[in-house]
């Protein structure tokens, strides 16, 4: 079981547009340079989270991403599933129902238990992520930013890369 | 992310052996048969739960797998991970210490808290997996079997296929 870099790469851009001011925007290029990633692998990700409507894009060369709602109301799991699809990481293939002799299709009413064992498993994971929303994971970073540095690095970046929004000005 | 096929054909093998009378063994030709599957791709994965310890492997042309200990010490998280390999399904790239001016090592002493809440997510996810034994499920599909067609089934094929321990007979 793997999830895809993407994820890492999602979560963190989306972690750095929650703290851009109002109307403020970042190019997907400056997003795949901070985090030193590819920007066509990256821009794959983001285009995935503006479908899921997490991001708003502001189109044109001097446009970019910003959050499509407030931070608190953005989950982990909102964004692995945007990432990686929406479907359980186990996927039953019914193999009971194969081989030699097999049974009616009647015998097998109720989902193979191996199936929802496995369905359990996965909806306590999403729980999990579901419980962490994108703006406890700022304030996470920010309390284990003892110095200040992380946040300075980060500052001057965004100084450097905003954009905002035209409606904004 | 995706488990792969290979962990729905462990699990089914291993509800199957788990069944067998003492001393009894199955092939994986018998195993690949019952499931429907390619016999050389299910080899791959008894090998890796032979390698884990939750086969034992008889070799030989009149050989077989048996279960390597009692049903009730084998987890669904011990076959998964059997299959699938130890690592956790986000693997954090550490891409926060990448990108332009970056930082010292010195201020990325804790991990990454995304990473930290994609770990726990992991973690209530084994621990499911962890909660359910071979046992368990083989009673659970007993259960769900009301008409006893699918047991029925079961010990058609196992009569026509089942090996014993050369130790045993
Ligand atoms: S038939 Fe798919 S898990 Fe049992
Ligand atoms: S650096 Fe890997 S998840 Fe943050």
């Amino acid at each position: 079981m793997k999830l895809g870099d993407g994820v890492e790469q999602a979560v963190h851009s989306v972690t750095m547009l929650a703290v851009l001011p109002e109307g403020g925007l970042l190019s997907a290029a400056a997003l795949a340079e901070f985090h030193g990633v590819s920007p066509s692998y990256l821009l794959k990700h983001l285009q995935a989270l503006s479908a899921a409507n997490l991001l708003a894009t502001v189109p044109g060369p001097k446009g970019g991403y910003r959050l499509a709602r407030p931070a608190e109301d953005i989950t982990l799991l909102d964004i692995v599933l945007a990432v990686e699809g929406p479907e359980p990481a186990f996927r039953c293939k019914e193999i009971r129902q194969k081989g030699p002799n097999p049974l009616p299709k009647s015998a097998f009413q109720r989902p193979c238990q191996i199936n929802a064992a496995m369905l359990r498993a996965e909806r306590a994971y999403r729980a999990e992520l579901r419980a962490v929303t994108v703006a406890q994971l700022v304030r996470e970073v920010e309390e284990a930013d003892h110095d200040g540095a992380i946040a300075r690095r980060g500052c001057a970046f965004l100084d450097a890369n905003i954009r905002h929004t035209p409606t904004s000005r």
